[in-house]
Parts: C-alpha cells; structure tokens; sequence
C-alpha cells in the first residue's frame, strides 16, 4: 500500500514501480537512516509534538530493525519504493501507531538529504584514513629508496637526474592538496537538512538545532528550499574523488612504464600483478591499468550529477534521485584503488642499479654543464648554445658529455675548465639542486620531515571526523 | 587455481583478485561465451586442430553449462576472474582434458571482444523493437489528437499555433536519426574479433570467414591489433543512447510544463504518476524526471569510456575491462525508459479545449497579420515594425489582436482590409503553413503517412536484425 | 632564431610552429609574466646571481615592454611561442647582453606557472567582486518584495505556498557555498612555483620564499616535480565555475518559466530581452538561455582538463599547455554572466497579485489540512489519507479546499472544526512555517540579516584578496 | 536600429548586446550565409512570392556583399548580433527596399539551421580530404618499412614480436572506422532546413523542394519544429571528431614512448620537435603530447552540446545558439592534427636494428614455444604451464628461451626436439602468425592491398561531397 495514494484512482504501473524505486540502491544508507530517525524522534518527543511513549517505542523499534537487517534478516521491497518506506512500513507492523507519527514534520525530501549527507560524512571519514595511509606509503618509499637516482623527465624525455624520493614526494604532495579538497567537501556534506519539510519548513516547532547538534552537525542550512534541492555536496565528493583518480592515473601510468622492459625501474610484486591465458612469460601491471582506466568511471560521474542538475527549478525535482549511484560506485572503488595503491608500494622492488646505469649514458646533465658557463660568466642563453653544440657533436661521436676530454671542451668554449667533470657528475648534478623544493638529498629530507608533519596534522582532523561518526552511529547501539 | 600462474612465485593478492576480477558483471554474457566457444570448436575440428570427439565432448559440455546458468544452477567464481575462466574451467571438471584443448588459438582478449559484439548486436536488436514501439506511439498519439491546436514555442513563449500532431511528429522525427545512428552502431558492433589472438594472429591455421558465417557476422577485423583493443563499437553505441535520451529529455521536459498547473495541456494517467509522502494533493510526473535526469548518467557513460580509451597504447591495455558496466548500465536503463514512454504516452489525456482557450488570449497570430500586410507588398521588415507596434498597443489595453476594430487597425496601416480578422483565426493560422514539413494538417498528415512507412522500413531492418540473432543463439540449443 | 635549437639541424616546420605556439591566448598574461620577472629578477640580484646593475636595466626594461603592451604597442609573435619568449626577445633586444641573464635559475616550466597562477589569482579576486554583487542583488530583491507570496513548487507540480523573498535567499544560499568553493580555488592558486626551475629545482642559491613574499603567495610548493606539473588550481577553479554556473542555469530556467504566458510571475525589462525578426509579438528571455546554455560549455572546460590531465607522466608534459584557453573562455563568461545577472534581478518586475491568485485556486494549502488533523491526534499517515481523499472529492466538484464547507469536511473527518478555515488561509499557511529555515517572514527576514552579515565577511575576504592583487602589479608601475 | 523592436520601449542594454550576439564568430559562415540567400530569393522570385527585379537585385547585391567579405572590405557589428543582421543591412543599405524583401518566408531560426548545415557539410569534404592523406602515409609507411619487426605489446609488456607495418595498419583500420563516422556526419548535416520559418512553416507557397536541389541537400526536414531545433549533425561531427581524436591519443602514446631513450623504436623529425629553454639537450614531441592533450578539448566541445541539449523544450532556445565555438573550435584543431600527422609520419626515422636487437632479449617467442607442444598434443594450459616454468628459469639464470639447450628443454618436457629452435626464430614467429588478419607479411600485404582499395573508394566518397560544396558554392560567382 503507498503511503500517497489518497488522491488516485489507480494503482501504480508495476514496471512505473520497478522504475521508480530506489531502494536497490539507497538501501546502503539503513544506518544513517534509523540513526536520523532516532534523532527526529527524540527532538518531537522534547518539542511535546509526539508522546514521550510513541517516542521510546519508535527508538526501540529502530534499534530492532537495525539489528535485523545487521543480521541479513530484512526483505527489502521494491513497491515501497526507498530506504525510508521500508524502515517505516516495517517499524509501523511492529510498534502500531506510533510509528505513524514518526514522520510528523518530516518529508522523504529532507529524509535522504539528511541520511546521504550523513552517509558520504562517514565515508569521507573512511577515506581520510586510506588517503592517509597511501601518503605514508609514499613517505616510507622515500626514506627507504633516499639513495636511489633516477633519471627525471619531462615530455617522456630524460630531462635532469632527480631522486627517486623526490618523485615519490611528488605524489605525496598531490594527495596533501586531495585531503584539501576532502575537507572542503566535508564542509560541504555537514550541513543540517532535516526541517526543511517538502522544501517549505513545517508548521511544527521543531527543534532543529537540536537535531543537529544529536547527529553532530557543524551547520543548518539557511534556507528550506535549498536545504532539499542541494546536491553540492555529492557535487564536492566527486569532485574530490576525479582529482584524487587523476592523480592516481598519473602514478599508474608511471609505474606501468617503469615496469616494462622498456624502462625497468621497478618491479611489482607478483601478488599485485596478473598473467596470460595466452602468453606464458607475462606479467602484467593490471592494478594499475585498472586505475588508469577507471579514472574514466569518475570522471564520467562527476559529468552525470552535473547533467542531472542542470537547468532543473526549485525546489526538489525527482532527478535528483540519480544522485546516488555514481557516488556510491566511486566510493567504493576509491576505497579499493587506496589500499591497493598503498600496498603495491610497499611491496614493490627498485631496480637502483639499473637507473643509476642509464643515468650513465644519456645527457641529463645537460643544464648542469649550461650553468657551468652561466657561472662563470656567459649569459644563460649563449651558455644553452654551446651546450646544445655540444650534445649534438656528442650524438655524431657516440659520446655522453661526461666522455669529452677538456681539449674538445675548450675548442666549444674556453671557459671550460678541469672542475667541468667534477661537476657533470650525476651525484653532483642531484646535490646542487638543493633549493627549497629541489631534488638534492637535503631538500628531499625537509619534504620528508614536513611530510610526517602533514600526516600528523591530517590525522588529527580524520580522528575528528571518525569521532563525529562514531559518536553518531552509536544513537543506535 | 590461476590458469596463467606458472612464471609467478606468489600467490595473487586476494582483494587484488577481487579488484581485478569482472564476472560480477561479465556473467551476463554467458550465452555469447558459449556461443562463441561452440563455433570455435566447431571451426577447430573442422581444420584439423583439435579432433571430432572432442569437439563433440566440447560443444555437448557447453550446452549443459548453458542449462545449467540458464536454470540458475551455476556458481560464478571471482577468483576464476571472468566468464571464460568460469566456463572453461566448469567444462574441464566435466569433460576432462578436451576442455583444456577449448583454448587453442584463442585469447582472451579476442574472447572478450567477440562476447562483448554479439552482446551489443542482441541487445541492438532488442531496444530497435523498443524504439520502433516509441515511433508507432508518437504517431497513434499524432494520429487520436489530429485536431488538437496548441501553441507553438521559442524560448518557452508562445510563437505561433501548431498542431498538437505536428508536436509529436517532431519527435518522431528525432527518434528517426536515432535509429540511423543505432545502425551505424550495429555496423560497428558488426565486425568479428575472433582469430586476433592475443594481438598478432596465431600460429594455427583457423578459418576466421567459417567462424564469423557461423556466428553471422557482416565483416572480419582487418587487423589483429586493431581488433583485440577496438572499443569504438562501445562508443558508438553509448553515443546513439545519449543522443537518444538527450531527446527523451527534452521530451520529458514538455510533459512535466504540460503537467504543470500553469500549462495543463496533459493530464498523464495515475498509474505512470506518484505522490508526495507529506503533501496529499500531489500528483507528480516522476518518470519523466527520472529520464530527464538519467541523461546524466548516459553522457557519464560516454565520457567515462572516452576517458578510458585516451591514450593508451596498443594492442589490450587492461584499462579496456572497464568498457563494460557503463553500457550495460545504459542497455538497462534505456530499455526501461523507452517501454514507459511508450506506454505513458498511449494512456496520457490530452486537453484539448484548454489549449485552444489559451490560444484565444495571446498573440500566437502575430507573424499570420505581419504575413497578410507581407502579402499586400509591404516589405516584410516593415509589416514586422507595424505589428510591433500592434502588439504593444493591446498590451496597453488588454486586448488581443483579433479584437482591435478596423479602424483601430487601419490607423496602423491602410493596407488592412475587412479579410485581415479571416486571416487572425487560429485555424486559419494553422492551415496556411501548408509547406512540406509545416504545421497544416496536410502536412501533418503527409508526416504520418511517411511515419507508417519510416517504420515499417525499420521494422525490416530490425527482423533482419532479430533474425541473425535468434539464428546464433540457436547453437547453444 | 629559436631560444633553445642548438642540439638541431633542422628548423621548425612553419606549421608545426604555429600549432604549438600559445601566444595567441597566452599573451594576456603578459602583466603576470613581467611581474613575475621583476620578482626573479630583484631576488636574482639580492642573491648576487645577476649584478645590481643587470638587474636595474632588466627592470626598467620590463616596464618599458609592459606600458608598450598596455599601449597596444607590441607585436607579438608566433615564431616566439609564447609570452615569455616574446617578452624576453623584446628585453634582450633593448637592454642586451642583461636580458640574456634574466632567465637563469628559471625555465618556463616555472616561469608560466608562475604566470598562470597570479592571472587565476587576480580573476579570482575580480569575480569574487561579481559574485557578491549577485548575492547582493538577491538579499535586495528579497527585501523588496518581502510581503509577496508565490506557489512553492516540487516537481514542478504546486507544493506549498512559500515567499518570493524565501525562493530568491535560497539561491542567495547557493552563491554563498560558491564562495567557499572559490576561496578553495583561491588556496590552489595561491602557491608559488618559481624556483622548480624545468623539473627539478636549479643549482643557483635562489631565494624562493623572498619571491613568494615579493608575488605576496601565501605558500611556496613543497616539490618540485609537482611545481611544474600541477594543474589542480585549473581545475578547482573550472569546478568553482560549473557549479556557479549550474546555480545559475537552474535559476534560468525558473526565470524563463516565470516570465511565459503560463506563470507570468515576473517581467523582465525590456533592455534585459531580445524580439524575434519575424515574429512581432515576441519579447524573449534570451540572456536566462544563453546562461542556461553555457552551462555546457564550463561543464566542457571541465571535463577538457581533466580528460588533459589523466595518465600522464610527470613532470611536464606539453600536454599541460591546453590548460589555459578553457578557464580564459570560462572567466570571460563567468565575469558575463554574473554582471548581467545582477542587473537583471534589480530591474525585473514581480507580478506579486498573479501569484495570490493563482494560490486561491490550487491545493497549496493541503499540507497544512493534513498536519491540522495531525495536530489534533490524527497519526500523520492517516491524515494524509484524509486530505488525500478531500482532493480528489474537490477535483471532481471542482473546487479547492477553502471552499469545502465545515458539513463536508466534517463527513471526511470529525476531527474539523471552525478553525480549519483559518488554517487554510494562504498567509497562515507561510506563516506557520517559522522554523528555523522555513519560509514564515521571520525565518526570511532573518535570512536576510545573515545574508548581509555574510557578504560582509565575504567582503573583507575580497578586500584582501584584491590588496594582494594590486599590491603585486604595483610592482610594474 | 533592431530589426524586432516594435513591441520594445526600451533599448537594449549594452552588455545583453554583447553577450547576445553571435557575430564574433558566425562570421565565419558568410559563404554560407550568402549563398543560402541567394537560393531562398531566387525560388522566392520562382514562386511568384517577389519579383524577379528584386531577386536580381538581391542576388548581385549578395554577390558585391561576398567580395566585399572576401576582400577585408567589411565590418562586422555587434550591434548587428550575427551574419544573417550583417549581410541584410548591408544589402539593404546597398539596394534599398527590395533588400527588406529577402526575409519573407524565413526566419533566422531556420537561416542558422541552414548555414550551419552548409558548413559543416563543406568542412566534412575538407576533412574528408586530410584524413585520406593520413591514412595514405599510414599505407606509405607500412609499405616502406615492411620487414621491420618490433615488440608488439599488450598490457605495455612486450607480448609477440609484429610487423612495424602492421602495427601501423591498426591504426589505419582505425582511421577506416572514422571515415564511416564521418559518412554518418554528413548524413546528419545533409538536410535542407529552411522553409520551416521561425518553427511551424510558413504562410507563403514556398519551394523547399527547389531550395534543396539548389544547394544541393540529399534530404528535406519532414518535421518544420525538428528542423529549427535539431542539434544531432553538430553532436554527430562532435562524435566523430572525439573518437578520432581518441584514436590519435592512443597514436601519440606511442609516438612519446616511441621516441623516448628508452624505447628509441623511432626518431621524429627535428622539423615536427622542440627543444627546452633550460636544458640543451632535449628534443621533445611535442607535437604528440598537444595532440594527446587536445583530444580532453574535443571531449569536452562534445561533452559541451550534449549538456547545452538536455532538457530543452521545443522548438528553438537561444541556447542552441552555444553549438557554435565548441565545433568550430574542434574542426580548426582537427584539421592541423591530420594535416601535421601525416607529414611527421613521412618524415619519421624507423630504427629497425634496435628493435630488432631487444627481441633477441626478451620472452616475446614464449607463446610460440607453448603453441608448439600444444601441435605435438599437448592441452594448450597444460603448455602454457611448461613455458611458464621455462620463462621462471630463464629469469633466474639470465637467459632467454632460444638459449636453452635442448637438455635443458627435454627437462622440462619431452616433447621437445630439435626444431623447437626454429620455431623461436623471430622471424618465423612472425611468418607463422598468417591468419586472416594475423602479424604474418603475407597477411599485412594484403592489409595493405586492401587498404589501397578502401582509400580508393573513400576518395570516389570524398569527390562527391567536394563536388556539391563547390558546386554550392558557385553560386555566389
């Protein structure tokens, strides 16, 4: 039986039903929903809108069908369309009257607002730990390998010699501006949305600080019209969660090149990597190919919430019901794609010897010999000159720069003198650049320090939110 | 036990299995897999490759397996990967060691492809019924209201009057690209991977041209990388379902205006409505919201897959496992949607005299006085200034243009003449568009006939379609 | 003569020239860039990298350049690439051997992320401007009609009666969030990445944070990997601007909505529409579309970075060079739109009486019927039923509920008394429903005095913002 | 002075102008603009509808306009808004009233419609053209460097050795593909939407019929609302140009990896690289990595439209108006990337030695050793278990496969014999592979015949279109 149907003449179409339901989806959201609605109970019961009995029976009840569908033993019904239809339906055959008076000022509108705000909270809070773990697998590969140099890049050519570290902290500051982009769609999914009724307010005298201070809300929205049509917040996440992937994708596309046989930086550990059916030597980087490729999945949710909202009135449209799926499958494959991630680095090999030999005979010490000349007087730009004749000079011979003797050196210029070897050393090359963020083993050191400091910091504020959670949920214990 | 494990020492991660794995989703696809793996069989034997008994013993073993997932009497297995994994290895626990022989001159990357073509061509077939359907319920609906004037709108404000038939003919007419675009997607799924190997060929003499007759497929690859890392038939299919929904969107958009108490033009019937769980008089067009905002997640789908594709290297990148969810995502939601449209517009009432009321009290028959003065041999630059000017005069005195006097309009410009209220109806109005794809009822009429006939080429294209099909499916009976 | 062709025997194909030139869009970044070099210059010469004399012509020189720029005096040229060689070209030719010595410890790596971020930043702190003007226009819009009441609406079907001063706060509400997300977007802008040098910082004792303090950023980059290949600040900016504008485009549609023949809710001026050239009668809301309709095009720019951004290697890849047309073309409209929408929403007209008498003759009040019988016992889910069953008793009579008489209602629930013709009254109806974000006046008013409280704070953030902004161009003065 | 403002009491405001026009970049369709006219007047002038001295006044007044544009010698106004205000005014400036007459029957609703189709029809004709020449370098550079063998790859591991030719006709199958995308675009633009006027046909006896013959258009619109509202030949070429420019994303990949020190399987031409300001040594590719980058603009045009479509009622919005800079924009940048393609793949410098050498190091023949004990009746997963084995050993002691001894072989299974060295031979790897579409030089000649044949009948395709586009455009001769 719905519980709208007064007005109608017919029974709804069943596939219209199937169509229409959402609790295939929504029904993940059981938690926060009974937490919700121990919270509303109790405020009606202060405000004297419901008895302080209906009010014990209802939270009892609750507590009950938590319980039942913890244990797998709750049916989930497609004709009553949501989360919030079945819990209902379900504690009413249980507790009678009183759990009709539940949903006095109440609508389903800021009933999923409130249960999908506190549901991606507790996943943000979820997330803000494995982002945190990923950061400090990243600063562990940096202090393991601090020795290790490598050839770094840019346009895939060798460009200058870098450490390993440093590449490894490249990607731990990334993520640092991810836990940015985490808090602020934190601010963003910790707004208060129960009162807003339909999306006028209600005629009850509802205490809606209240509520919101039980389920440990930072904000009320301002506005009842917004606070039931605001889809910000899973906006934010996805936001958050494409970034995240970006970078991620990026990370995979390295390690997928630096594990061919092509480049041979690394090796994958066996247990993080998969073969042919067809091939027997294979070993293939699959994890990392996934994560590049699912980048495209999150991406693509971000766009589909964007679409969805576009161009729709006030105050709540039914589209908005397409809001949950996306963000649902992206936090589920974030979660994974940041424990593996964190794992695979923790278990992956460096082929330091490797690297080191290739450094051996390419011209990433290039700009080194160029600041030789700059040093000693010869603007940059003639100073780029020369050296640029001499990497070609070197291509003809067969010769890397470091193989010049002084003669063929000075015959390019005479500034050249016996300390130019000292200084194409590849050691060397690393160890000059040691300004604030550049790759020599001091600066690398520093990024590593400030790198355990971040993860303090950010664990304090992932500590914050698990407590906010905790406290929350335990409405329900 | 891992099919490609021997050059590995350790085992494979376990939630880097479960990460990896794809027959939570590729399960649907079981009857492409055996399908497929029949005629590779059958082609196997016919060469030489593998003996008569055990092709006997393979296709026999198939069948079985195809009962037994049929009758849901089949357990998938995520650390047997995918469904050829799965399938393969239940048919070696049943038929012993020809199982293992199933695989000769086949990968999976070329597996994959094939099941993942047949797979768009049936469901291709199956949603041209579902989009012809749509068609013929435009055109009966065109049909039942041919009398039916409404007004015609640019920029949501009335332009000029229309046939209610001319409107959905319009749509009609969209839905007719849209099958052209879903042929051009057949054509693409249309083409036979099998035989590619793992990227370059095999090294056993198959007949690939025996195989994609038996499997009747249009074209070969023409290239074996080309065919195992080919995803544009996804794409092309993604794009004629984005296009399409973007065409039920604007769709859905008129019919919630039209519901709308300021419009009432329709009345949609009880049973493809639902209410409001706090508000008793609602009765809200949720369907046509759900469509509208599902577009969202069929562009997602479709960036999602571009994004995945972008740059990456030939032949297989394991990236390419995430083609598939997003457009199973969008088959089953498309299908939904053009069955409830269908049905929604056959039983939706139509207000007939509400809309031609409204049209009594607007200036939908400014451009017909312009027209008339046009006519009389005023530049139409002018006429348009003097109507300008009309329009703005009844504004002033709240009236309409069919109701100012003679005088009223002669004072505008002597070139009106007694006709000039003949020439206002709105009616008239109507019938004067009588260019080939205007408003007039003959035209209109001239559209349906042309309907009937677009569809019942459709309809050819479709049983020819259907049949294929059918004919493949019929080798696992 | 390229910068950097040395190492070559073969000039640049013209056309290859042209394509990977940027100076056609890149050039409006040429106060950035000289700012910038002033910056590097003077630390340069604080360092006793360049002599103080070098120094003070490179200065001089770069004012010279920028006051020829501003004069629309500078040719700027394809076969120089981009800003930076442009600008440096013209120094070197005027100042000599001094301008050859600019671009030590610096490579345009760093140099155009320098540029880009401060051109972010001073867009930043102009739309901030904007924004609040918006949010300024609505408050005020709010306050003007403050005693106007419309038919709130969900689904598009009439809700509950709600203020027009409470529709406009609620997108005051929007705009507000919108600012958090660009004072995120302002905290990824303002990180300074000179001194990163190509990839991995310079061999040159360079005083970063001197730069910093010099271009007034906030925090200096922690790596310098990351410094050349961060594109986080595009994108966060981008994810500011689509959803704004997603904000912006649902309040389009209600404008358009508002301003057809059907609501009639609101005129827009004369000077805000456009006609049609061949229909007469026709006043369009052409602005509401436009704003409606580039929605898509920022949801593209978005989707355009990220889409650039996914699977590349670091550190810089020429990639990354298609990171500015999109947010330039997305400032420029932003910057549009937001002024024309205040402008609009100053000078519109609120047709406040059609709005109460529509709200006479449809169900608005039917929530309130429903918590009246609530109210007096009645388990809200019964009550629903009750009115439920009133309405469709009305729709058949043709009435609404106001005019049921007490005999009636009392047939449908003895429960009515007296009273409940007060409780119907539309203006009851909105009072009632004072809860904290409800739509009563005290709720509104109160919306209002914080919404004047927040775009005062949002000022003072402004305020700061333009201050750094002007402070660093000063340096060019 | 605008040509609508009869109804208006106020001028429009300044920055609406600005933001409302077109011109800025509709300007590009004057060709097409004009010639559309000149078919509308001259069948107007057929129909009776305006005397033949108008007409010809008309159509040599548009002919001096066309000079006029093609000279430089014309000044567009954005008060003017678009092409269609421009070229009226200046006509009518030009040949007085009958000028005024040229708009009858037409609205700029279907002009737009109209011109648009123009020109993307001609630019598919041009684009046609550049993408044959890619794909005859393609063929030119599989044919010249048709015993080239290199590691062919799945997952970027080395998997079997191929043909570099056939590697390169991949993505020649590819291009084949577009080239049918391209056929399904032109379908779209080709049909003839004038006629429809402003959205429901007009009032005068027009000849569409005759107006399409004129310029050419296989088809008429049959639905005058679709006509002004259809957007699908935009999304349709936006479609085509996405997954091409995906296809040279995958190409570019290859190219950057390709060209890197660690891969050196080619050498980009020093006319199609770059160098770095900073370091002497590079040469980077470019080229690739913008072409790569661009392919997220292409996404994000389309992704731009389909977002722009959604949810927008009939007929026209000024919404559609954003179709334009998106298109434009993708055919502009489409045409250099063909167009540079081409040529860098002529130039380019194919190390087959260095490939060749890395085979010989490498587990590429693996699957050729399974193969072959799976021939002497080994179940193929039972093969493939013993060369996993082998491949494990070989690590171990740093071999690869074809230096085992025969010993060592028959250790790990009998059925090894001499010959199995044979059949390690890379060529022979390669020559075996001779399935239809397989890596053997028997299969790529004749991917290459066939290539021949289908760049034969798309120019036979091509011609056709140029043909109508000039013949079109002849008109204004």
């Amino acid at each position: 039986m719905k519980l709208w149907g007064g007005r109608f003449t017919k029974a709804t179409d069943k596939s219209v039903e199937e169509f229409n339901a959402s609790i295939q989806y929504d029904c993940r959201m059981y938690a926060e929903d009974i937490c919700g609605s121990i919270a509303h109970a109790t405020m009606l019961a202060k405000q004297g809108i419901i008895s302080q009995e209906d009010k014990d029976a209802i939270v009892s009840g609750l507590k009950t069908i938590y319980e039942q569908i913890e244990a797998g033993d709750f049916e989930f019904s497609v004709e009553l369309e949501d989360i919030h239809m079945n819990v209902e339906k379900r504690l009413t055959d249980a507790i009678g009257e009183a759990g009709k008076r539940l949903h006095t000022g109440r609508s389903r509108n800021d009933q999923v607002a409130l249960d999908t705000h506190m549901y991606i909270r507790k996943e943000i809070a979820a997330i803000a730990k494995l982002l945190i773990q990923l950061q400090q697998s990243l600063v562990s590969a940096a202090e393991k390998h601090k020795d290790v140099i490598m050839p770094g890049y840019t346009h895939l050519q060798r460009a200058q010699p870098v450490l390993f570290s440093h590449h490894m902290m490249a990607y731990f500051s990334m993520l640092s501006r991810d836990f940015i982009h985490l808090q602020y769609a934190w601010d963003m999914a910790d707004m208060m949305p129960l009162g807003a009724g339909a999306l006028a307010g209600t005629t009850y005298p509802l205490d809606q600080p209240f509520v919101a201070k039980t389920l440990h809300f930072g904000k009320l929205y301002d506005n009842s019209l917004d606070a039931v049509s605001d889809r910000d917040y899973i906006i934010a996440f996805l936001e958050f969660a494409a970034v995240l992937m970006m970078h991620l994708s990026r990370l995979s596309e390295e390690f997928i090149l630096w594990s061919s046989s092509e480049f041979k930086f690394i090796e994958l550990d066996d247990s993080h990597c998969t073969g042919s059916s067809i091939m027997p030597q294979k070993k293939n980087p699959d994890i990392c190919e996934l994560v590049r490729g699912k980048t495209g999945r999150f991406y693509g949710h971000l766009m589909g919430v964007l679409t969805m909202m576009k161009g729709i009135p006030m105050a709540y449209d039914k589209d908005m019901q397409e809001d949950k799926e996306g963000v649902f499958d992206a936090i589920d494959n974030l979660k994974f794609a940041l424990t593996i991630y964190a794992a695979m680095i923790d278990k992956m090999t460096v082929n330091k010897e490797h690297m080191r030999e290739v450094l051996e005979t390419d011209f990433s010490n290039a700009t080194d010999m160029a600041d030789y000349l700059a040093k000693k007087g010869l603007p940059f730009r003639e100073a780029h000159a020369v050296v640029g004749k001499a990497v070609h000079y070197c291509i003809e011979k067969g010769k890397v720069l470091q193989q010049l003797s002084l003669e063929e050196l000075q015959a390019m210029s005479p500034l050249f003198a016996e300390d130019i070897h000292h200084y194409l050393d590849i050691e060397i090359c690393v160890d000059q650049r040691n300004t604030y963020n550049g790759t020599a083993p001091s600066s690398v050191e520093r990024q590593c320090r400030d790198g355990h400091q971040t993860v303090h910091t950010e664990q304090e504020q992932m500590d914050q939110w698990s407590d906010i959670v905790s406290t929350v949920y335990d409405l329900v214990k």
